[in-house]
């Protein structure tokens, strides 16, 4: 048996999204910048998909949704533009981010830490979050960008985004967020939310890799970070990827007609999972499950090192992560769980799981066994778990 | 009948192509930096796709092919880690380039230019390309880069670049090269060119969209444009969009299987075009065709607005262009023939026509019927037309 339960890390293209995807990838290939038929024959799709888009995040009329490569694309382009107007062409000099970010953002600050960019990072507390009066405090004259993360991509801890943003903009300071975990999982409405910027990608939600946006409140100004031709507006240049543009379109619109589905059967499925591994004893699970996206579960079996687990469950045809896939070809410990403060033994043993709507009953079943017993077996020939005093734990 | 010879635009994706992608759009979406079957699934093909590259453009082992979402990203990357490195935090502070490089390229550079950028700009001959020698004078311990296209996006002309890479290595002085409207159309070989930086797009040689490649010799140190995981290693962060690299390693293998048929069997199609174009009174085409990639002709037809032949064209089924796709939304003279020296009336007139291995003769027969006809209806009815004395020709 076959179970993905990597949805956090990438997704199955839905095959609706592939059909979609599909002519613009054989007869229908024009530029849609070309003023000839085969252009214009790409425009009532493109037309079609760009108010799917500003559908399915609630997006005005009057705001800006550019499409981009990546959500990592998305994210650079948010901090480097903010650097470029605020910083290096401004009187700004702070970027408030938190520790449990995506590389994305933190790896694009502190590249441009010596040329002015000073840094706040937040720390997040036992849940993995961080609380408006954080922010608050760490607030000043100097903020040029607040870049807080929607949900959080190893352990689906939902931030509060619209108090932060609030409090950003008491201070007059633009509040951008990355909502790669929240788009497809939670409902998405900027309007409400009430931020600057957003960054998301499709392939998160069942659309293809290679394609993202970054949704601009009001059309606000941010300098390009591909600059050349006039396309999208002259933001964001490059020839229009229209099959990738039309697939992320489909599957927003696709997974915001799942969303109740998600919220009820996806978690109904994530919490029996969950429920079974918080059976096996000394197992710790990150974050309430009422602020979690629906379909994410970062658990800690003590003693059973993550990449050990993830051979036995992969032996198994069950595919799960130590954390994110973005830095999962080295064995390092779990970022997150460092950053809430775990010690380094447990920060090793993390196990995620995020579920998508194609997860079955049959496929949870399957996994709550072969966690169970791959457990019990590398429990069994652990050297640390033996020595820790809390490992005397008989009938597992 | 419907004639595509908008091919420096965009292509139309090799059926070959699209189904050596399809897997990858379907049922193998593993994310390649997952530590389980279904990452480690998309392997093989990735590692054959990269094996690709480097063949397909003669690159050493030591070199990185480091896979973009387009060109307009890898020259924005080239562009903007140059400043970062030699710029900002160096003592360098001039770019050189040419009077009729992408927006891609131009643009980058002005939006930098109050940072301390100073720009060079070279002005090209009548033939649309810069002399070895106007390098050389332009040259200075300052330059911290110099950046020439390869073959010009309208006019098709080739540009000297192997002794121009020359040149700024004698100074030190790294050389970069868009080779957007080469690859596929003329040899690559970037170890016989010694350039240290290239830049291409699959979907200019029938690929798909959204998909590029930035080359770079020696592995040598560029600071990232996307920032974030340690994907492309920690060179390019972003989820790796299997399908596009996929789909773009098999176009260029593709592409140099029939670069010999583009240099004989589509070339003569291009010059039985051209050859009837120029029989038309008071038709220019501008660059030597020897000089010229096998499947472009810029044309210039007096009298002859280039909207209002693309419009007749487009009426008869025949998709063509009056210059670049990326700026078409906007009716401009052509750019290239005002950096040439044509005057401003007739850069109006611009009408390129870009073949590709697809275009069949009978496509060439009708579309030389109706440009001729378009001509004579156009003259008939123009303003201009009639009124320059050099007009007076009877008989068309």
């Amino acid at each position: 048996m076959k179970v993905y339960l990597d949805n956090n890390a990438t997704t199955m293209v839905d095959p609706e999204v592939f059909e979609a995807m599909k002519p613009f990838l054989t007869d229908n290939y024009g530029n849609p910048n070309s003023l000839h038929s085969f252009g214009s024959a790409t425009h009532p799709a493109l037309r079609k998909a760009l108010d799917e888009l500003y559908v399915g995040i609630n997006a005005k009329d009057s705001d800006d949704i550019i499409v981009t490569s990546c959500a990592t694309e998305s994210n650079n382009w948010v901090i480097k533009g903010i650097y470029f107007d605020k910083i290096a062409r401004g009187d700004k000099k702070r970027i408030i981010t938190t520790a449990v970010e995506h590389p994305a953002i933190t790896a694009t600050c502190h590249f441009l830490k010596d040329l002015g960019v000073e840094l706040t990072v937040l720390d997040v507390n036992d849940e993995g979050v961080i609380t408006p009066q954080q922010l608050r405090d760490a607030m000043g004259d100097d903020v040029a960008l607040v870049s807080v993360m929607y949900a959080n991509n190893e352990t689906g801890m939902i931030f509060p985004i619209k108090e932060l943003a609030k409090i950003a903009h008491e201070y007059g300071v633009p509040f951008h967020t990355d909502a790669v975990q929240a788009v497809g999982k939670i409902k998405i409405d900027v309007q409400d939310l009430d931020v600057d910027f957003m960054s998301f990608s499709a392939h998160k939600f069942h659309g293809p890799k290679g394609v993202g946006a970054l949704y601009i409140k009001d059309s606000q100004e941010l300098s390009s970070l591909l600059h050349g031709g006039e396309h999208m507006g002259g933001r964001r240049s490059g020839t229009l990827d229209v099959a990738g543009i039309v697939g992320m379109a489909t599957a927003l619109t696709l997974a915001n007609k799942y969303l109740e589905f998600e919220n009820s059967h996806v978690k109904s499925l994530r919490d029996k999972l969950e429920d079974a591994i918080l059976k096996i004893p000394e197992v710790t699970v990150v974050g309430k499950r009422e602020h979690r996206v629906p379909n994410t579960i970062l658990a800690s079996i003590k003693g059973v090192e993550g990449e050990a687990m993830l051979w036995d469950l992969n032996q198994a045809g069950i595919a799960a992560s130590t954390g994110s896939a973005c830095a999962s070809e080295a064995l390092e410990s779990n970022p997150i769980m460092e950053a809430i403060g775990v010690d380094k033994d447990l920060a090793h043993t993390a196990l995620r799981l995020s579920l998508s709507r194609f997860t079955t009953d049959e496929e949870i079943e399957y996994a709550i066994d072969e966690i169970n017993k791959a457990a019990k077996r590398l429990r069994a020939i652990s050297s640390t778990y033996a020595y820790t005093p809390a490992g005397h734990i008989s009938g597992l």
